[in-house]
């Protein structure tokens, strides 16, 4: 018998009416034969309701206690679709992580999985119940709740697949699948049959929204076939796993940031290791940094430029100028307005030209590159913000064609 | 130190300004120099909110699953609460009840505390942390969470105050004490300083909503200092004790319950068992029946009736209509339009005339009984629902005074 885990999202669990789709979603699958665990975010805007809640009492409450809080939401999710299943007379159990044994890290808000037990699921599985477990939450050694952080309700489910050895782990969204470009923007975008964990990775790096990095990281740490597809649509959706058949192109996708900005130190003293300072400082405040130049200013001095998450400029500038004395510089200039446009592919660095294409294309279309960074598998160039859109769409053309 | 034990439920939790409020007596109680352990209800309509949810799902949803989902409302209040006590500045810890380890039967939605861990809330209390505890919810043997059902935050509240031999247990509510009888009938009615257990016991059962049953009878078994007081004024409340100096009157209350009705079973055969057959059936059905009277009827048959919860009409009508072929009654008659009057006071049974004086004053009233039950501390009357407010006056102005 196949184990399968599914896990569906706050948007696919919203209202009654579509727990009852995500029923019958599972009640499929489970009467085809296989085991079933299920894995549930909060419904809809259950979360921000609740931190809604909370900040109105206390903008600066401890993350215990919104850990506390917060893990009601995928409580709710997994009762009620407990019930929905009873109602088709199936047998099911909904779990709380604290029922499964679910042990993270002691940090609140942002804990690591390390050690899911596997008695109580088992147990249940081997009953033959459907399995209902709360995402994005775990206990820690104290046996206080913790929550998973962002993309959290992916990785726990990613994390019971891989701890149950399932045949196949499937993220259910409200999207079908991967596709090579933002079809909303491009609408000329193809899903991908299957894509590579890097390839994965590097696209939700650089951007899309479709999966979040750690449940990738963690699949492809355990080998765990991941499917990503829609919880509207009864089509296949994308395949995640190690390695897949190319034929037709190189990249597996185009994919866009907006959220990028970038900070320029400007004057700097030429000292050693102002470099090596910056950007460990800039690591311990938990900021990364994505492309780095370094140029000559005026009078002995340089320049240090470098792009960043917009959302953590703040911080940025806050770590930078509590390190002025020691790192010497005139002053910072802060550029919101860039964004990045990156091509991913397993095989951009073993096929020539590649990169070249993408620059062309760029060419044509008569937009600046204003700096370029690139992984094994990726490809990125800054570019004006404004501009974002219109190169996704030349890049895409000039890879996948114009229709 | 001392340990007070203190008991907030939904309408004092209801939104953020409510919580503030209740952190607000809390602290108090806290810099006084006490150990405080809190017990909080689910906010306001939180409750009602999930059972609808539920509702719209499955209307049969299991217990288990409902239980699971109501929990997460005393959770959300818990953590709501720390919250406002950390931005006091406080020292403060959320609990759930897995998380304490209140141990209750397996019967979910209706399940009776069996055993309370103490080391948790002891450690807690051990670093003179504030300790919030989820009412209304356990865990059983499987390690799957119950609620206790109705009164069931007040049941929390007793059970944990008894356990940690805690010095008082306060019951906030929304009204300030424990009256003579309903201020909003009456408004000569006087707040009691002190009731007996076995007073506040009968009040309760006899339709006083202040406090339920299952928790007076708790604290009473284990001698728990209990006291009703009002989380909106700060003023004194009513004392739930063993023994009460009352020195003015011999009762303690007037109580009226209008959800009562009569069935009657008319033109029973005369068979031995016939009563003990009725009652052992409807006691199995969890239907307690309350005045019974047992008459002649005609052609040497008899009629049974009594008088019961007016939300167990239906099911006593089921459960008698099964049974009429052994029961071999001609018809039954429903009557709703019944209500009951009761007088409660530790002295009723030794003070002789209590209950004439109650009789007169019905009497004098020109208010017609239909039934009369008795306990040893307590005196019921059943009369037309229509008259029962008329009634509740009467008395308690035979025995209170007009003004």
């Amino acid at each position: 018998m196949k184990l399968i885990v599914q896990k569906f999202g706050g948007s696919s669990v919203r209202d009654a009416a579509r727990i009852q789709n995500v029923a019958n979603i599972i009640a499929d699958t489970y009467k085809a034969g296989n085991n079933v665990l299920v894995v549930l975010s909060a419904q809809g805007d259950t979360t921000d309701d609740l931190i809604a809640k909370a900040a109105e009492i206390n903008p600066r409450a401890s993350k215990r206690e919104m850990d506390m809080l917060l893990s009601t939401g995928e409580q709710i999710s997994i009762a009620l679709c407990a019930m929905a299943l009873e109602k088709m007379g199936l047998p099911v159990i909904s779990l709380a992580a604290w029922q499964v044994g679910i042990y993270t890290t002691n940090t609140y808000s942002d804990a690591r999985i390390r050690k899911i037990n596997r008695e109580r699921i088992q147990n249940e599985l081997d009953k033959r119940k459907i399995v209902l477990v709360a995402g994005f939450q775990g206990i820690n050694r104290r046996g206080d709740v913790t929550t998973l952080g962002r993309g959290g309700s992916d990785t726990s489910a990613v994390a019971l697949a891989a701890n149950f050895n399932a045949d196949l782990c499937q993220i259910y969204t409200d999207v079908d699948g991967v596709y090579t470009t933002d079809p909303r923007i491009v609408p000329e975008a193809v899903k991908l049959p299957e894509i590579t964990y890097d390839e994965m990775l590097e696209l939700a790096s650089q951007g899309a929204q479709v999966l979040h990095n750690r449940s990738v990281e963690l699949a492809k740490k355990y080998h765990v076939n991941m499917e990503v597809v829609s919880s509207l649509e009864r089509k296949s959706g994308t395949k995640v796993k190690e390695v897949v058949k190319m034929e037709k192109t190189t990249i597996a996708g185009v994919a866009k940031d907006t959220s990028v900005s970038q900070i320029a130190l400007i004057g700097l003293q030429d000292n050693p290791g102002v470099a090596f300072r910056i950007f460990s400082d800039l690591s311990r405040a938990g900021i990364n940094v994505d492309t780095i130049i370094q140029s000559i200013g005026r009078e002995e001095t340089k320049d240090i430029s470098f792009t960043l998450s917009s959302k953590d400029v703040e911080t940025a500038l806050e770590t930078l100028e509590k390190a002025k004395d020691t790192l010497d510089y005139d002053h910072i200039d802060v550029d919101n307005d860039v964004g990045k446009v990156s091509i991913v592919g397993a095989g951009i660095m073993t096929t020539p030209g590649v990169a070249a294409k993408m620059f062309e294309a760029l060419y044509d279309a008569n937009i600046n590159i204003k700096r370029i960074n690139t992984s094994e598998i990726r490809v990125s160039v800054i570019i004006d913000a404004s501009e974002v859109d219109r190169a996704v769409k030349a890049v895409h053309a000039k890879f996948f064609g114009e229709e």
